[in-house]
C-alpha cells in the first residue's frame, strides 16, 4: 500500500494539554472512530489513524495542530476527503479546520479548476484589469424580462452575467426559456459591441436534474455555469468541472456555507472554504461577501480568501476571487487597491437603480476600475 | 400563478427593533436580493418577497420571527428550498432557522421517507422494542475482515449493520468486495438465527459514482443504505429515496453538518436539521450524537430531534431517531426511558472490546433494552 500522507491544520481552543487531548481524539474520531484501547496494532495503529505532526501555540487559549492522514483513506474521493478531515469533528465546538495541504497524489486525483483566471480572461477577451460580473434579478421577472436585463448588461460591457443564485426553474421563469433567451440576448449585444460577454445560468438543482441543466446550458450556448456547492455538495461541482463534454468555466456561490465559516471557533477558515477547497473542487471563480458590505467578513478575511484563490496549490490554476454583496461604485477605488487587478467584481443591486439605466451604470463602473 | 405560501421561523438575536430590521432584510435577501427601494411594485412586492407574519419575543435579546415565502419560489426543488430559506442569510451571524412549515403542495412535492419506522420494523421483523444498529469498523480492515464482523453482529441479533461512515472504496477495502462479502455474511447469520438482519453499505461518494454504488448495493442484496447528506447534499438523499428502482430504507449520517447546528446563534435548530429536514429529504432513520457521549448535544436537544423524527409532518412517515456516539451499555436504561421504544440505538465502539466477543456483547445489550 502507498503510505503517503497529507496534512490538515486545525485551530483548537484550549491550553496545550487540552489541545493535545482534543487532537488525539481527532486522530481517532476522524479515522477509525474507536477508543485508543481498541486500536489494533499494526497497519491501523501505525498508518490508518491520524498522527499529530506539530503543535504551535497561537495564544494562551488557541493552538494550531497539524495532523497527518494516510492519503489512501480518502479513497481519492472529495466526499471522503471532506468526511475524513472534519465529518464527525464538525459536531464538536472549539475546533476549526484552518488549512489542508494535499500531497501530490491527492492533488492529481482532483482535477481542480479547468479555466482559472487566465482561461476566463481568454474567453471574455479582457486582460490586465479586473473583470466585472453582474447578477440577473429580481426573482419574479419572466424569462424575457431577465433576458432584456442581460442584454443591457452585455451592452454596457459586463464580462460575465450570472443568474441570481435563487433563479432556477420557477414556473414564472422556466430554466430552459431563460437560458435560451439570455444566451440570445448576450449574443445580440456582443454582435453590437464586438465584446465577448458570457452568460452563466444557475445549474444548482436536484441531483437528478443537475446534469440535464448543465448540458442544456452547454447546448444552448451558455459560456459559463453558476453553482452553489454548499447545497449540492462540493463534489458535484468538481464532477461538472471535470466533465470534458461540459468544458465550461464554473462560478461558485457560497449559499448555505455561511454557518461553516462565520464563527471562528468552528467550521473551516475563510481561506480554506472559500478559496482552497473551491479550487480543489473545480471552481474557476469563488463568490464571497466583500468587507464593508451587508455581510460581516473583515478585510483580513477577504484578503485571505483572495490569496487562497490566487496562491500556489500544486499545478492548479489561480482562480478569480469574486467579492460581491452590496458592492457599490463608491467602494470601487478601495477594492481595486485592495484586491489588485486579478479579481472579478460581482455587482448586484449596485448596477440597478439610478436614473441613467443599466447600460450606463455599467459604463460608469468600468471607468472606475480603469476600463 | 398559485399564491400559496409556506412559513419559516427564524430565531433572531436582538431587541424588537433590531429583530424587525433583520427580518425585513431576510425578506429581501432570501428572495430578490435587492434593496427595498429597488423592489418592483406588483407581483414581486406583493408575493415574491418574504413577508413577516409574526414576531414573538423569546427573551430581551432573542425574537422568534415567522416569515412566509411564496411556495412557487422554491421551484418545488429541495435545493432551492434550502437556498430560499437560508442561502445568503447563513453568512450572517445572529440568525438561526428554527422551523420550516411546508404547505400542502410543498409537502407533496417531496416524497419524504419511503419506509419510516413501521417500514423498517417490517423489514427486520422486530416490533415494539427499540432496534439496534451496529457499525462496521475500524477503517483499515479488509473486506473479509469487515464481513466477519458483520457476521458476528448479525449472529448476536443486531437489526441493522451499517458501514462506518468513513468506509467507502479504499484500496484496502474496496466497496464492491465489501458489499458482496457483508451481504453474504449477514445472509449466512440470518439462516442460522432465523432473524432478518440487514446490511447498510455507505453509498456516500462522488456525484458521478453514487448511483452506481446504490444500484450495486441493491443488486448485491443490501437491505438498506447509509448516506451523509451534509457531504453530498440533502437532495441527493431524497433522489435515492424517491427512486423506485432502489426502494431501500435510508439511514442518514450527520457528517459535516455539525457547524450548521452546534452554535445556537446561527445555522439550523437541532430538531429541524437532524429531524424535520431529514424526513423531508427521505431519510428513514437519522443518526445524531446522543447526550452525555463524546459530543456536546444536550438531553433537550436530543429530545427535540426525536420529536421531530416522530411528530406529525403532513403524511410523512415517522422515522427512527438514531442516537449514537459513545453509547455504552451502562447508558441503556436511561436512554430507553428517555427515548421510549420508537428508537434505533446506534452502538459503535461499545459493542467491540471486552473479553466475551461481539456476538455476546450484542446479546447482553439486547437484554438491556428488553429484547
Amino acid at each position: 500500500m502507498n503510505l503517503e500522507r497529507f496534512h490538515v491544520t486545525y485551530h483548537i481552543l484550549g491550553d496545550e494539554d487540552a489541545a493535545v487531548q482534543k487532537a488525539q481524539t481527532i486522530c481517532l474520531e476522524q479515522t477509525i472512530e474507536l477508543g485508543d484501547e481498541l486500536v489494533p496494532d499494526g497497519m491501523i495503529r501505525d498508518h490508518i489513524i491520524g498522527q499529530i505532526e506539530q503543535i504551535s501555540p497561537l495564544n494562551d487559549n488557541l493552538k494550531a495542530v497539524t495532523i497527518s492522514y494516510l492519503a489512501e483513506t480518502t479513497a481519492f474521493d472529495l466526499t471522503q476527503l471532506l468526511n475524513l478531515v472534519f465529518g464527525n469533528t464538525s459536531i464538536k465546538n472549539g475546533i476549526r479546520v484552518e488549512d489542508i495541504s494535499l500531497n501530490k497524489t491527492l492533488l492529481k486525483a482532483f482535477t481542480g479548476p479547468r479555466y482559472g483566471i487566465s482561461g476566463i480572461r481568454d474567453i471574455v477577451g479582457q486582460y490586465d484589469k479586473p473583470l466585472l460580473c453582474a447578477a440577473l434579478k429580481p426573482m419574479g421577472l419572466s424569462a424575457s424580462e431577465i433576458a432584456h436585463l442581460a442584454y443591457q448588461f452585455a451592452l454596457g460591457g459586463v464580462d460575465i452575467i450570472k443568474d441570481d443564485h435563487g433563479l432556477t426553474n420557477q414556473s414564472f421563469c422556466p430554466y430552459d426559456k431563460r437560458v435560451e433567451a439570455c444566451v440570445e440576448a448576450v449574443k445580440k449585444a456582443n454582435q453590437e459591441t464586438g465584446l465577448k460577454c458570457v452568460y452563466a445560468p444557475n445549474v444548482t438543482a436536484s441531483a437528478a436534474k443537475i446534469m440535464d441543466r448543465v448540458y442544456f446550458a452547454k447546448n444552448a450556448g451558455a459560456g459559463a455555469l453558476l453553482i452553489s456547492p454548499g447545497i449540492v455538495g462540493f463534489d458535484f461541482m468538481l464532477s461538472i468541472a471535470a466533465d470534458d463534454q461540459v468544458n465550461l468555466p464554473i462560478i461558485s456561490h457560497p449559499s448555505l456555507l455561511g454557518s461553516m465559516v462565520i464563527e471562528k471557533s468552528m467550521g473551516f477558515s475563510h481561506a480554506l472554504l472559500l478559496g482552497k477547497i473551491q479550487r480543489i473542487a473545480g471552481a474557476d471563480a469563488s463568490v464571497f461577501p466583500n468587507y464593508g458590505g451587508r455581510f460581516g467578513f473583515s478585510k483580513d478575511e477577504c484578503g485571505s480568501i483572495a490569496r487562497a484563490c490566487r496562491g500556489i496549490i500544486g499545478d492548479y490554476s489561480a482562480i478569480f476571487p469574486t467579492p460581491g454583496g452590496g458592492m457599490t461604485s463608491d467602494k470601487a477605488a478601495d477594492m481595486l487597491e485592495f484586491y489588485g487587478n486579478e479579481v472579478m467584481f460581482l455587482i448586484g443591486g449596485g448596477l440597478y437603480g439610478g436614473s441613467s439605466g443599466i447600460t450606463s451604470n455599467v459604463h460608469s463602473f468600468l471607468k472606475l476600475i480603469g476600463r
